[in-house]
């Protein structure tokens, strides 16, 4: 099913070839543009969001070419001319890509990539890149939602068989460390990105001994560090009293780090099995959680009491279940060095024209022409200069520290869960004036035709 | 980031690895077991769910095998034998796999997949099949839903860009084409999987032109099938005459398909934009409309008289936006040839032991032991028998037609889009009489510690 020579250039939309076959025959596929992307509402309501996909972006975009497969299929669709072919056979990036830093805490209406060269690698590129973006900042946004609640409790990221296939589990658990989570289950992600995992066993292990105390003993028999699964058939009655059983027989032989539940009354059985686990000398031992949980649950599981020292979280997470996607869009800004603009329908839809630069001040963001002198903090940095990867990417560790001093400068009121306030975007008075400007003259030809 | 040897056979949580650690230490790794795959909830409340996800889980397993790097990795853990990885190493798949035809018609507690074979291979495969038949089964079934709206309308997959990550966006508008769609914006599952394509242009063609007629113009001296998008600055006003314009001055030189809209009020705009259509003799040129569209809203601008001919779904359908996760389990149903179970302190997901096999008949479906003997027609067939692959993959029209009469099949009661009737799936008497003895069972043991 899958070619020799497989590739992600046919990963566009076939209206990105179509629109490029245009172009090219009208000579205008080299025209200087400027393309950004943006999203217009927040995620979850949320007070900001955490840029994340970019390591995707760098290895979507490094070596990126039409296979001889690719064109192949092309040809098949009887759409394009041979000459076109053998034009987009020798194509090759010359763009230039602008992005924040991962980890960066960024707002609505600000570019989010900026992709400048000619027009034809600008709208090639356009939708693998808001795949990418559009996901991993919604799910690093969650997670760093969920880190706020939790409040220094570990978090571990447990969604690989719920998550939306194979990609968005792996670039998913990235962007939830990004977002400030402690660990991966996904031992693939741990291996590819040097995410810390984590993980102990399932209620398999126990079915395969039909018994708790039998399946935690041979556990424990080959494990040092352990974490025993408590709700296979019974959790007070049978879990519980079987790996305190166990924890006391291996003594020091195993580093007992505690119990987790998957199921039945959190509240209760927390407090239950802290009391249990307390009085058999293991107040050491930590109550780990898991099933459906997101921020919501946990901040209500922690108000009514709940004695829970670790949270697993997976399927809400992953999926970003109460909002599964990001609307960025990507607009043409500039085209032969004019301002664009799309105007649409719907006023909410109006783009803001021009190649912009982002400054980050202490009375919020200023949005500027790229080519206006700016105060405050640069947001958009090289990452391809004329189809050159000129960016390094940090360590996986890096980012998220970065991420969290990112967010750790942004005042309380914008990272409250329900109502944060709606942090200030302000334009340039040039940019300003060049919205309004190109919003008149597109209005005028309008009544003109 | 990646690696040369690049493998999926670590796309797992940690806690399988550790438990093959514990299998492989007690002697017990080869025991023959049988897990199944289920869910216990119908997703989007539907009626029925239209199995997909065997071609990806067929990818995954041929040839499956832990790479130099897989094991290099699990070396720098720090948590296994030596022994265990050169184990690991010469791991190949031994387990046989069943499950339904892709496109089948399906139920909650219905096997989705069953694993037979030694337990490692049971558990190793757990995360991954998971990961795979949750999402795809998710979207093949939300886009029979909308399909079942449209009633007959053609409808493209349109979400790439929105999608949770690449893989999502390619297993997912294939998905979709087995619940019906009649094609993909989407060109490298064009290539991939022989799904039609379909798209036009973008605003941004219209913007390098600053210019609907303009641009209209040039892209129709490039294609011979057109469909005009008319939102770029203002429909009514400017789209959707030069669209009329530019089709009767090339007359019988282009395909004049239609026009696109993707903003504004669906339901006055198209009905203004059908009469200006038919007014200027294009009565056989097309509506197509996109922007945040799902059955519900489908269903909507139907019933308020919205002139919409075809249907561009994109972000509700990817993500399967109101529901994004299938909450599929995988568990083991017997160990050593003895049915297990698993209770848990919630009712709801105690587990149904055995392996077994599905009958579908005229009252609905039966669950029994797979070795007894049933009536009606069986649904889980051989994919893998003995790590061997058994399973002929039929094109994806195939599948899409086989998913189509499958769905003929099943009367209307259960294919309403709210509140549809509970299709009944009952277990063999041997079946309820073994689950009511391994409850006991169980309960008994919990007692006797």
């Amino acid at each position: 099913m899958f070619y020799p020579d497989d590739s992600f250039a046919l990963h566009t939309d076939l209206y990105q070839i179509n629109m490029i076959y245009t172009y090219w025959q009208a000579g205008i596929d080299k025209k200087p543009v400027v393309f950004e992307a943006y999203f217009r509402d927040m995620p979850f309501n949320n007070g900001y969001v955490i840029f994340a996909g970019l390591a995707h972006i760098v290895q979507y975009l490094d070596d990126l070419h039409f296979s001889n497969s690719d064109i192949a299929y092309l040809q098949s669709l009887n759409l394009y001319h041979e000459d076109f072919l053998i034009y987009l056979k020798k194509w090759q990036l010359t763009a230039s890509l602008r992005a924040p830093y991962e980890g960066e805490v960024m707002f609505d209406h600000e570019p989010l990539l900026q992709v400048e060269g000619p027009l034809i690698d600008a709208q090639l590129l356009e939708t693998a890149l808001l795949n990418i973006i559009n996901f991993q900042t919604l799910i690093a946004t969650k997670a760093s939602r969920v880190v706020t609640v939790a409040n220094g409790d570990p978090l571990m990221e447990f969604g690989t068989r719920r998550a939306q296939e194979f990609d968005a589990a792996l670039w998913g658990t990235r962007a939830a460390y990004i977002g400030g989570f402690n660990a991966t289950s996904n031992v693939r992600a741990g291996k590819l990105f040097n995410i810390p995992v984590s993980g102990t066993h399932a209620h398999a292990l126990v079915q395969a001994y039909q018994n708790d105390y039998t399946a935690f003993k041979t556990y424990a028999n080959s494990h040092h560090d352990v974490v025993f699964l408590v709700d296979t058939f019974d959790t007070l009655k049978s879990g519980v009293p079987a790996a305190i059983k166990v924890a006391q027989e291996f003594g020091d032989k195993i580093n007992f780090q505690g119990i987790r539940i998957d199921s039945g009354n959190m509240v209760s059985l927390s407090i239950k099995i802290r009391q249990m686990l307390d009085k058999s000398g293991f107040s050491n031992a930590k109550i780990y959680a898991s099933n459906d949980l997101d921020e919501y649950v946990i901040s209500d599981l922690k108000a009514r009491g709940a004695k829970i020292d670790v949270w697993g979280v997976g399927t809400k997470l992953i999926t970003s279940f109460d909002q599964p996607a990001l609307g960025a869009v990507y607009k043409m800004v500039s085209i032969d060095g004019k301002n664009t603009i799309k105007l649409s329908d719907d006023t909410e839809k109006i783009s803001i024209p021009g190649k912009k630069q982002i400054w980050r001040t202490k009375f919020g963001d200023v949005l500027s022409f790229a080519t206006e002198a700016g105060s405050g903090k640069p947001i958009l940095h090289d990452v391809f200069n004329k189809g050159q990867k000129v960016y390094h990417l940090p360590t996986i560790q890096e980012i998220q520290t970065y991420a969290k001093n990112s967010l750790l400068k942004l005042p309380d009121r914008f990272k409250r869960l329900d109502h944060p306030d709606h942090y200030d975007v302000t334009l340039s008075q040039q940019l300003a004036d060049a919205k309004a400007t190109a919003i008149a003259d597109v209005r005028l030809k309008i009544k003109e035709n």
